[in-house]
């Protein structure tokens, strides 16, 4: 198992970064987009837990778009092949002292490209 | 890519039972085997970030035993090829209303076997 191959490194490292810029702005297209379409995601949320790809599609479309800029505070991307990639980041939202920490794995889906199969987002404490 | 491929899932549900049956044992041994042994390895806790297998190893010596039983709720266990996996489950402590998660990615670890690579644990709200 090669880790860190340095061409999957940065397809990974590229969809994360997507996945950041559409989150900071809401963008609920390319959020949708990145999340596997399957009942086996799951997301856990701060304040929610979703089972399949439907409850967290449900659940972006009803979100505010207010007050989701945050600051990434340490990062660590990790491929383990060329087809697994865990994502780890901890943050903190503008106009609040709280650590925040999201967890990500992302797969590489057959005809697809990288998609997020599970993450977990929660604050500190 | 072969998704719940039943050998795999058969491996992997068995060493996230393993590591559960430790947990709530406090069994530091099986924990510390468990757990990938490298500085990419990291763990957000319900009270810690930890950054590397040392610090999981030491945050794992310093911890009291006490009140570590709970009951898992909903667990998935999604198996991707061969060689990652991811586990989630939500669960409760006894004595608590709270409703906690807890998300693990495996790897199996070339020459070592099944290894969690990265976890997080919160509770809700």
């Amino acid at each position: 198992m090669i880790l860190n191959d340095p061409a999957t490194l940065a397809e990974v490292t590229a969809q994360f970064m997507r996945y950041e810029a559409a989150l900071t702005t809401n963008d609920v297209a390319v959020l949708d987009e990145l999340f596997w379409d399957s009942p086996l995601t799951l997301r856990y949320g701060a304040t929610e837990i979703l089972h399949g790809y439907d409850e967290i599609k449900a659940f972006r479309a009803g979100r505010s778009g207010q007050g989701l800029k945050r600051t990434l505070l340490r990062t660590v991307i990790t491929t383990y092949g060329t087809d697994f990639a865990t994502c780890n980041t901890t943050f903190q939202r503008e106009g609040s002292d709280r650590i925040g920490r999201q967890s990500q794995s992302w797969a590489r889906i057959p005809d697809v490209g990288w998609r997020v199969v599970a993450a977990h987002v929660s604050l500190m404490g």
